[in-house]
């Protein structure tokens, strides 16, 4: 099925923030999406990195190790070429176990040369690139918080069956979730970096709009392509843009005081919630293209930033957002 | 045993309309039949399959490619010669085990040559085909929400035991269900394409007749067939005529305007209900020989699209299927 | 422990009729036999396997192939010649596990000569025979449900351990249980084809009759069976006229209607009740050696062959009993 | 440590006269003794089974076949000689896993000579003796139903890893348990031939009496023993008087008739409580060395076969008895 | 770390007492301590085993025979020299799997050389000395009850994978439990001998003077060590001079006629208590070099004989004690 | 990612000091960590570890042994050589499996020499540094234990699989927690030596400066660490003072009794918590330089010594804090 243009999506436009965020700051710590089924949420994130630019990797490396890394990973490779590759998307496939997502020993070599190697799994497929897991709930919280760690230290590290391996794994990890199958443990909530909500748009435009697409794109896939083509590029250069701006953006102090003024006033806990917002505010700048980071850029993502880090409520979004914008309203008003 | 023919079934119109739309239109996302045991609901489908002309395939090949798609399997198959095989009917048997589902590791293979092949499983064997999987309320969700990725995406991406196998596996899903014997969770009923209702006929006639037939075929099972041949060769032409019409046949905007006021009317979740409908509609439209899709044709398939996606009351059934006739009176009474 | 001859059994007459129409005609579907322990429920099923005729099988197949089938199976079995066994009488043992029942990987085969061969189970040494469940509702659903899909189809489909083996498995299943014990679920109730009730006899002089052929029996084994040979022939010649006479008996519509009213009347769920009554109507006339199907054979099995299927108070079997009898009596009396 | 001597135990009457009812006729079915730890139920079962006289095996046989039956089991044994071994006596472990119980694939075999071979297990090592079963409300149904099929058939049949095995196993089963730890299902208990309670002796001569064996037992065990070897034969040419006779004792018409009615009037479930109660009254008459059976024969040991089988109140072990002996009082007092 | 002396522990003189008892007469039946933790359980049980003299033993023997009976044990052992080895104490680790605990098959003999041997497991490691377990109440009732088995019979008895195998292990059963984190089951604490309570001291000298000499202890090991030498010895003389005299005290009849008065006044289960008491009467005057035993020695260990085998109230410890003395005093006041 | 430099995290007072006390004397017996995420607690373990000076080891030793020990190890270690390695840091991976903790049987070296040799886990390779646990709370009580019983006792024994090794395993547990996630046993509370409670700044000038300073590290992590090098090396200094200061210094008594009456005061059961605050008043009386160990040692390290031993209210951790300082005021007041 070819994919769907990122920009072709119909409203949906939070979530489609999140997705640029990640796209600038991969460190930002990986995006959850709540809503209903049937809202896009997969299409949109693969749409994202089908659009994104090919990566140079060492040449034959299973573990996608940058050129200037290479030699750092188990194998290890030595290879002086670097070929261009497709930003990995790994889409966890329900019922993969637990030894395909960390890798495992290989048995197919343990068993011929009596050796015990490493086979990577879908960690190592993702490095540099995406982990989507859809309906995360359904997930054992124990998986989940593995891969939280991993998509947070940027190293997956195995101690199992004798094996003692550890290599790169950085990537922006995607949830998805419905709230209505079952909840996240806070904890674990908190460890998204940036968290959305999406919903079915009521307006009937929209909707109209939305099957129209679908059939135009079901007809004749190649022409739909063509008819995005240019916007697909516009979002391109946008995300280009800001990747370079980004590292040279400073937080201002005043920027910084009104973070930490607006985390402390919706009661969001921990530090986390000040670092990451904090980050979010330079991505977002970065992605508009302005040359600081304003308080402006600060409170627009706010809500993305802090929903999810709310004490009490935390099953009640709509009453997250409304409270931080309450909060803003009354402190920046 | 030898199959009863589709076109002596009595009664049950909507499973058998149902069963024509997707066969017209496969990627319409599988029929869930919910009904009473012993209303033949299995033999309905099976009924089917063994009425559609055989399909080609490339000789020899375990994934049943098609012949212009040779080569693209992960045996792969390099035959030049195709060959014409019975449209597969999968009746997932119970007990079936996750590995002979997804297929797996060739032991064998494995044990003898030391080497890590790939044994297809049943999705394979299903390909081009049906899966039929009675009392699916009793399969773990785990592997129902399995089967509907596969069926949804048409590949079979298997991660374990060390392999990474990806092949195409499409077909069309039927679950039946008996309501009291437990439910489907809401996000697992609603990737169901479509899903229709059987009961016990009341109308004495209607079961005597049934008696009778039954008693006819089983005291001369090929008189019986023979009795029936011009009733299957109608419906098979009707199918092809069908299938032949649908690519052609576009929706018009003010279809799509009905379908989506229809939606929001009775609070259909998610957009997949209006994309559903509209494809659905396009089949019927097809299947009765008719040039363009009309609304009527949207709001006779409205049930089947739509009743298994209302809020609440989903336990209810008539009730919804209350509701929606209540709704189209009301919107184009 | 010698067999105890079937006419030798006290009382009991209506789990002796259900195991007669059984032999006459297999297809009936099961027979479920509920009732305290201590009631000779499975003596009464061994006596009647041990009473009926050797049958004809392939010489050396392990899948008791009739000789005018031999090669179908999957072995196959090539011989010429046939032998005369003893009808298969197989008593699930409690334990069996799954892999004996259904049949296995044949591992000596696999480890010596390493190929996969597959190893009959205890399905395959049933057919065309008995299999005994006691205390079905111990066993698990899953378990049940297998062994009721099998003796439906006759067939016995494995699918794991990367075998795909097909092979016939035609038997009569009875199973005996305790209502005290755990209830079968209703879905599975109605798929056993009758089933019976009995008791512990009340009347003082049946009692010490059954102490006194007990006792006999013990003190003498061949003398016992020696005084009920008589006995046990004239049962024989009843079956195999019942079993010649069945194949030409024609259901006339007078009495197929009787059948549909009088389940439409009981509201017996779905059309199984119909058709199992239809048959063992048939069944009966034969045994009783009439001409024609009459009213009177059908109302004389109603009871077994519906009073599991009733809706309601299927845990108050002497109600379903009852209920059966008045409406019985109020359209026919 | 040496046992004491059957004849030394204090008090106890019902449950040693039990045991020797067990021991003239072991098709009684099992005995089951409830009572609370530390009275000695142990101790007695084995100083009955070291009290029997040895018996003859045919020589080498690992499943201890009757020197007239050699052949007969799956070995086969083919020895002329006949050795006389001690009546076994076979302690269920505690964790003993259920292939050590049935027997099993012989693994040793299996893995140098690549053959198929069957190691017997604890029901074989109990054949010919006794199996006691310490505290068998704490081991599973399954296991407990396993045991009584196995000793009421007396044959041990194991379907299980490929193997397909069947050896006599003919034995006393003896279990213990105390009420106030979990209680056998109805069904199992019904299974036991007889029950009997023990509890703490109250009378201060009676303890201090046991205190007494005890302490002199310990302080010198061959001086004890053959202060009790006079007691001791004398209890053996009891039970050998009470083998040769039980044989041709006939239980008189009314003598049945007095135990169905009593089986009635207390509501014994089944059948079971007067075949054992038959059986029971037989070898207390051939105990005590009586010419006929008679109605005190059978009152005597009523309590012991019927309490196990009451309906309701089971749990309520005094109140059987009273039930029984109010039963009793009421017809033939 | 260096052992603590055992006289040099502070107050909990009833723990004491209950060790030097079981280490006078082993077959006591264990020892269950209760109390908080930090209170020296587990350091008084290893300063007891260390304070022992060391024991002869077969030399080179696994099981540790003792030389006259070297050859009993299944190696079998058949070396003439004895050789001194010191007094075994086993710590049950947390985590030690149940083949570990009984023995198992010695996995690296099957696979070098084909043959099934045993290797002998913790219990044989304990033979001849003490067993601890620490928080028995965390191990599963099902070790507990194994290894109180193991421990009242003196044998280790193993059937498992295809192993029979019985191996001497007489051992004093040390188990340590703390009554807040969940209780012994009554059956199973019955089975201890003995159960003391230990509590933190009050007295804040005593807890001063225990803190100076854990200093004293860690600041110099070997001098506190040479500090408490004196007496040590005198500790180790008496339990010399204990186990000698034991042997030939006789309990007098008065002396049983009060245990057993005692015993029924309390309302102590069975007759366990009165044998335990009657047994440990007997070691403490063999401890305090009496010539006779007399009732104020069984008085003196009535409490750790009984209190944990009176029904009712045995979560409160404090009550049982009480009881106890409550009874002494009404009887012998 | 670059290790923040421990002096530059800011405020979390209590947790540094107790780092520091556990760095001074390792047997202090770990330390829990309690507070919300976010709030640096794992941040802080590693600066430590990383600040620390490396440690000499026997060249080549899987289990880090000091040289003077060299040869003491399961290997063993024969080296003559010592080299240098940075003090081991063990972060608990979430998914280690049990083997990989404890050390497992190396099973190449099974398969391929066919000896049984162990290779070493986790708590090898924390051997004389620290094992950190996030999340604690989470681990299964039984993994926990285990855990704690080496810690205590330095050595790792391991009983399984047919192996028996043991092995010097000397390191800080340091164990994270969040008492909103799940609660630690009691138990297992008691057996951490010190527990410190975390919590976000609430002063917008220290949230503000952790922001600056984490945004300086990630901008330029060279940088940074040169300028905290300085206080990095004061640190360091106190550390070895202390190391050497603490062997000489003794508690003088009237500390003790101090110590003893404020144990008493709050109730903090067994003598676990005496012996702790003994221990940490003599650690921080030797980080701070001082000659003699005084009463205002031990009140400082009270509250973290003491607040997880207290009965009842062991939930609410600040009400424990206040009885502690409370009691402090009362008695020393």
């Amino acid at each position: 099925m070819a994919r769907f243009p990122f920009s072709a999506i119909v409203a949906q436009d939070e979530m489609k923030l999140a997705l640029l965020i990640a796209a600038i700051d991969p460190a930002i710590g990986g995006v959850m999406v709540f809503g209903d089924r049937g809202t896009g949420k997969s299409t949109a994130a693969r749409a994202l990195a089908a659009l994104l630019p090919p990566i140079a990797v060492a040449d034959g490396c299973r573990y996608y190790c940058r050129p200037e890394e290479a030699g750092s990973c188990p194998d290890p490779c030595h290879s002086n070429r670097s070929v261009k590759v497709a930003v990995p998307f790994v889409d966890l496939p329900l019922g993969a176990t637990e030894d395909r997502v960390l890798g495992a020993l290989d048995l197919e070599r343990a068993l011929r040369a009596g050796e015990k190697a490493f086979e990577p799994g879908l960690l190592a497929k993702a490095h540099r690139g995406f982990l989507y897991i859809d309906e995360i709930n359904l997930l054992e919280d124990h998986l989940v918080d593995l891969l939280l760690d991993v998509a947070a230290s940027g190293q997956n590290i195995v101690e199992r069956e004798g094996l003692s391996v550890r290599h790169r794994a950085q990537f922006v990890l995607i949830g998805s979730g419905n709230p209505e199958e079952g909840e996240l443990r806070p904890q674990l909530l908190d460890r998204f970096g940036l968290s959305v909500e999406v919903r079915t748009p009521n307006a009937l435009e929209q909707r109209i709009e939305i099957m129209r697409r679908c059939a135009a794109q079901e007809a004749d896939p190649e022409g739909f392509a063509a008819a995005w083509q240019d916007e697909e590029a516009k979002v391109l250069r946008q995300i280009a843009r800001g990747q370079k701006l980004r590292a040279g953006l400073v937080v201002p102090d005043a920027v910084m005081a009104d973070i930490s003024a607006l985390c402390q006033a919706v009661g969001a806990d921990g530090l986390r919630g000040e670092l990451t917002l904090m980050r979010a505010a330079r991505a977002v700048a970065a992605l508009k293209g302005a040359k600081a980071v304003r308080r402006e850029h600060a409170l627009e993502v706010a809500p993305m930033a802090l929903r999810h880090r709310l004490r009490r409520d935390i099953l009640d979004e709509t009453g997250s957002t409304v409270r931080i914008e309450r909060a803003i309203a009354e402190l920046f008003g």
